[in-house]
This record gives C-alpha cells, sequence and structure tokens, in this order.
C-alpha cells in the first residue's frame, strides 16, 4: 500500500482502511466455526463508517449495534434486519420501539427493568419482541478495566440467577419470545480460558432454560477476541472455536460471535504528517498534524500504537510523538525510537482501524480526518474531510437568530 | 434556575450554560486586575460555542484560540481581531497563513522551527508577523499529568535559553515583531506559587529582552485558574492578581490572562434522565442517557463531578452512575450517594461547562447532545441536537457514489 500517494490525495491526517485485510479476518473467522450454524455479526461500535459495514454485509456478516443509531447504519449498509441484534445497558424507549418496528434478529436485554419496556414496547405495537438475555458471568476476562465487562461489579448484563427469572417471565408473556442466550466478557481478550468459562457458564443455563421449553436458537458468545498492537499472542481461532464447540456439545443452537477489534484493528492505520521536530531539555518531540481529537486511545486508555516513518532513514533516537492540542495528554507514543525525520514526512500509525475515528471529536476545533477504503480494486473515499462550515453551521443559524 | 423545564422543552442529554455566571466570573478576573492594562482573553478551548464566544466578546473579552478553527470561531463571535491570540505546540501553515492574514494580536510560537514558518509565511505576505515565544518555564504545577504542561519533559514551549535566542532572532528580522511574552503552567491550577514562580522567571526574561530593546508590550500569564468540582480550594483573585502586579514590576507592560475552565466550567450543567436503575450483585447502578461519548472527563482524568437527582428524596445509598455506552469507563460518578430513583427522573451533573461538549464525540453512534444558554432574559437554544442525518451525511453520499 503506498500510503504516500492517498496522503497526498486526501490530506493528513486521514484514516486508511484495507477492506481486503478485514474480509480476510472475517473468512477466517467464519471458517473457525465450520461445521456448525454460525453468525458474524460485526461489532459496529469499533468502526461503524458505513462502506466498511457494507463490506461485511456483503459477506454476509450481521451487526451487533449499541444505539439505534447503529441499526440505523446497519440497514443502510444493507445489513439483512434478520442479522441485526441491539444490546447496550442503556436503551431509551424510542430506539427500543425503533428496533421492534424494524423487526431486528433481536434485543439483548441487559436488566429486568429493561425487560419490563421492551415488553410494554412490543404490547404497544401488538406484536412479540424476540429477546435474548444478557449474562454477567462473573468472570475476570484479564483485560483493561475500561473493556473488562463481565465482572460482577460490572454494569452489563444480569446474574445467573436473574436471567433465568427473566427468562421464565418471557417464556410466559404473549409480547415476549426469548429465542438467544449472551454473554460478553470484555474486548482485547487473549486468553482462552475466561472464555472457555463464560461459554461453559452460558450453556449451562442454555440447557436449564431449555429443560423448561424455553426454546432458546442463538448461542451469542459476545466479541472480545484480541488483537496485537505490539507483540501481544492472541487467541487461535481454530482453539477459540473448538472452546465454543466443547461448551454447546448436545446443543442445537446457532452460535454468533460479535468481533468488531478483530476484524477492523489491524485493517486500519492513522496517516499523519510532521509539523515540526523539537528538541527541549534534551528531549525529541516529533509534532505530527493529528492529535488526540482523531485518535483517544493513547490518552484514554494508555494504549499502544505502532509508529512507523515512512522512508525516513538513519540513527533511531528516543522521541514522543506528539499532536498539537493543549493537553500533555496528546500523544501517539512516548519513548519510541524513530530515525531523522524532516518536517513533512509521514508518519503511519498502526492498528487504527478499530475504536479511532470511531471515537473522534471536534476537540480544540479540529475538523475530524477523512477516511479512505483500499481493496484489490484501488482506493476511495469514504467520508469526506469535515469543514469548518460543517462543524460551525447549527451554532451559527442560532447565533444570527439572537 | 428550572432544569426541568428546559429538559423538557429541549430533550436530554443536555448542555446548559448559565451566561450572566459566566459573565460575573469574567467581571471578577477584569476587577481583580483593575489599576493595570489587562485583556482576558477566554481561552475557547474549554468551551467554544459560538454564543458563549459572543457573550465573552461582548464584555470586551479577547480569544485564546489553539488552532485556525478556533480563530475563525472567535472572529465569527466578534472578537475583534485586535484580541485574538494563536497559540499551540503543532500550527499547519494554512494556519499560520491564515491567522497572518487575519492580523490577528500575535501568534503565540512554542519552538524554534515554528517561528522559522511564521517568518516564511510573514514573508510571503510581505509584512511583519507579530509574535510571542511561550517560555516553558519547567515547573511543576501540581494539577494532573495530562494538563500539566510546564514541567520541562513537556512539549510546550522552549526553555528561557532558547526563548532569548528566539527573541534576537525575531527583533533582527523584518518579517517578525516580537511583541508579547507568554508561559502557560498547566489547568485547573490551585496553589499561587507555581504561578508566582513561572512569573518571577518570565518577568526576569522580559526585563533582560527589553534591555536588548526588544520592545515586549504584553504579559502573557497564561490560564489555569482551577475551580471547585468537589471542595478544591481556589485561589483568590486579588492575591493572583497582587502576585502578577509583583513579578511585573518595573514593567510597563498589558496583563493578558488566558481564563478557560475559571470563566465556565462552573456556569455549566450537564442533565441527563434516568433511564433505568437496576441493581446487579448488590450494587447498584443508576443508567442515565448521557454517556461518555458526552462528556468524558470522568473516564479520561478520573475527573470528579458532583451528581444531583432533582426532586428525588428519601434514604440515600451508594451507587455508580453509568451511561449506555459498552465500556465500563462509561460512567459519571462511582460510589456516590443518591436518594432512591425513578425511571425519569433527571440528573444533573455540575461543574460541566468546560471541557464538556467541547470533547464529546459520535462514539457508539450516539448523536451529540444539544447546548442552551440561559441568562436573566430567560433561555434559549444554542446549538441544535444533532440527527442521525447530520452524522451519516458524508458517507451515505459516498457509498451511494461506489
Amino acid at each position: 500500500m503506498d500510503y504516500t500517494q492517498v496522503a497526498r490525495e486526501y490530506g493528513t491526517p486521514l484514516y486508511v482502511y484495507n477492506l481486503d485485510y478485514m474480509a480476510q479476518q472475517y473468512a477466517a473467522l467464519k471458517g473457525a466455526f465450520e461445521g456448525k450454524k454460525s453468525l458474524i455479526a460485526f461489532a459496529m461500535k469499533a468502526n461503524s463508517n458505513l462502506s466498511v459495514v457494507a463490506c461485511f454485509a456483503a459477506l454476509g456478516a450481521g451487526a451487533d449495534c449499541v444505539s439505534f443509531g447503529e441499526v440505523k447504519r446497519a440497514l443502510i449498509a444493507g445489513v439483512p434486519k434478520y442479522k441485526i441484534i441491539f444490546s447496550g445497558v442503556g436503551k431509551r424507549d424510542d430506539e427500543i420501539l425503533g428496533a421492534l418496528t424494524e423487526d431486528i434478529l433481536f434485543i439483548n436485554v441487559e436488566s429486568e427493568a429493561e425487560l419490563m419496556r421492551v415488553e410494554a414496547a412490543a404490547r404497544e405495537l401488538g406484536r412479540a419482541a424476540r429477546v435474548s438475555v444478557r449474562v454477567n458471568p462473573a468472570i475476570d476476562a484479564r483485560t483493561h478495566p475500561y473493556i473488562s465487562t463481565g465482572l460482577k461489579e460490572n454494569k452489563f448484563g444480569v446474574s445467573v440467577e436473574v436471567a433465568k427469572r427473566l427468562y421464565i417471565y418471557a417464556k410466559n408473556s404473549p409480547f415476549l419470545e426469548p429465542i438467544a442466550i449472551h454473554f460478553h466478557i470484555g474486548s482485547q481478550i487473549v486468553e482462552l480460558e475466561p472464555i472457555e468459562q463464560a461459554a461453559r457458564k452460558a450453556a449451562e443455563l442454555a440447557k436449564s432454560l431449555i429443560a423448561l421449553e424455553i426454546d432458546l436458537k442463538f448461542f451469542d458468545v459476545g466479541g472480545g477476541i484480541g488483537v496485537t498492537y505490539k507483540d501481544e499472542k492472541t487467541i487461535d481461532l481454530a482453539a477459540y472455536a473448538n472452546t465454543v464447540f466443547g461448551a454447546l456439545q448436545g446443543l442445537d443452537m446457532t452460535i454468533i460471535c460479535e468481533p468488531g477489534r478483530f476484524l477492523t484493528a489491524n485493517g486500519g492505520v492513522f496517516l499523519t504528517r510532521v509539523i515540526y521536530e523539537k528538541y527541549s531539555e534534551g528531549r525529541r518531540f516529533v509534532v505530527v498534524d493529528g492529535a488526540m481529537n482523531d485518535l483517544i486511545r493513547p490518552a484514554l486508555y494508555g494504549a499502544y500504537h505502532r509508529v512507523e516513518a515512512i522512508g525516513a532513514a538513519g540513527d533511531e533516537t528516543l522521541c514522543d510523538v506528539v499532536g498539537p492540542v493543549c493537553e500533555s495528554g496528546d500523544f501517539f507514543a512516548k519513548n519510541i525510537v524513530l530515525p531523522p525525520i524532516e518536517r513533512g514526512d509521514l508518519l503511519v500509525v498502526h492498528t487504527a482501524g478499530a475504536y479511532g475515528f470511531a471515537m473522534s471529536s471536534n476537540f480544540n476545533t479540529r475538523r475530524r480526518a477523512a477516511e479512505v477504503a483500499v481493496d484489490k480494486n484501488g482506493y476511495r473515499l469514504i467520508r469526506e474531510r469535515e469543514t469548518y462550515e460543517d462543524i460551525f453551521a447549527s451554532e451559527m443559524r442560532l447565533l444570527s437568530a439572537r
């Protein structure tokens, strides 16, 4: 991939996604589940660009959505309604009504109070809502505290005991149709054992529910498959699938898997150009035109992203790669080594296809980056760079109307 | 202020700003500098809504900008060009050219390399660029590491020695006119001593430069005046001004002060409605319709924001106030006490007027909140709630054009 060319054509900072890589990741995961019924539902929160979602939709993927906005995106991008799942701990009434009206596969319920709201909405519409209950298996996924979601002190899901009660309630309601069971213990998981424990707990619960004649069709194992940012050893897909198969023994259910980062992280890079190099009290700072508003993971999670200087050569020395935002938290890398760099040089921030643009903001009145997709047919713009007019429009109307 | 009424009228989540409070803060600070020439330049990165900036502009404030986008905002909001300062460690060439073309008060230079770019841009335009140099006084402001900017290991400014060299260079260039000296050691500072040290260092430097016949007119003390989020004791404004006066003894310079948080933080609240209350393994979660995409300070800085439940009464118990975003990092408060709460209740997240909306994103395809301004004449919308169409527009055009 000639990053120099796309950077020249579309400017920097810029996100570039390799759709062929993403398709390969999809195929590898789908392939691991071969021999069993499975649905790979792309976790759109990682990268919700419509063209990225459309790429997965064309391959047969479903969508794991965490807001009605994401449900709308999935539908626009061509994901069939019967492959769309709506999860999340805080769904508003209008979101629940919207999802039921669109007749998506199922709503993943995260609390008793929510189940009642879904029932009420379904009653209003005069139909039965297909639901799943998210079980919090109380298992430590051993990942960053912010993206660990299966601990009993987390806000997500309900305990096994509560889940059972909710399933029985749902079975007895004419407006609820429990068809799936769901767990998700966290993101960027690189060990199999927590997943195995969680899957076994969920499978046990599924068996006890099926014994009660609750007709569960989908076994939703969530997402969270880790990727390599630096040198993390990741989960072997065959072993992962076998773990799920093992837990599912004796159960005839369709597996749903919800990868986001796994499909996209290493399929994306963030391109940024060097504005200045600056030496201060013996420290070397490479100041670039991208910033924390574009990619907040280093500041928010202390995340590592490999940074590569295109075309630079020579003796490498220690430096910090920092952005123009007026916070010391605005950095892409600290204490890394880079060769001598010149103004205008292009840096590639790797593994930026997940939770990159999706979390970007206009902090410091910075325009959000453009996004480009690359595949075997070439490259194309999939999101225009914001203009100042885009940013100011609503405020200007209301300022002058005063 | 009747928050119930504005929440009903404009929906939640919602930012509400009290412009009268902001004006009072401005007057108090301006008053503290009475007897000396001073310019209070609002640090727009804290809250750049055009109507907020216009409120300060009407009071006579200038603007401290950290991007050309902010310069544009300041001009639109009615800040006179001769009261606009452009700072920041990574200004692109087009931003420098833009600022020079708009003929703003001065560009605050943060490195030698940048000074050369400013000179080149000024030469291109055939005029002299008014500049200041940001001196990094190597002083610990004792604040959060992310917002501490005056340590020698920070990316900001240059050392006293380098600054001196740059001023002499600028004096000798026909395209540079050094007219100010600047320091800024961090944000949310609650102790006077670091400011005093920095001011004395900068004043010493100013004296030595004036002795070299460099005609400095402005002494820019930066911003960073802390506010009370919880129980922080803040800096007394008279003592603050006296500290600056003390450092400036023998110097006839206009003081520039660049408050952002001080003017706006406690003039703003974030209103959010309870979606569910949820008990999980003995823990109480209050799930609200606002999220980390709306207000990222708790997740990013571990920041405290007081949360108040409007109209709720009864025995208070421990709870976490969390949003719908699928991350455990999505919280407004942890381990606080609140009375019993019902679905639909309104929560007020206090001290949200600074670094609130300004840092908000569309994470999880959530529409950014609306903003409302309140003053003695009533309340009015100053930013519309985003629509899904706003969010999708650019991507949809490019999806269908494929």
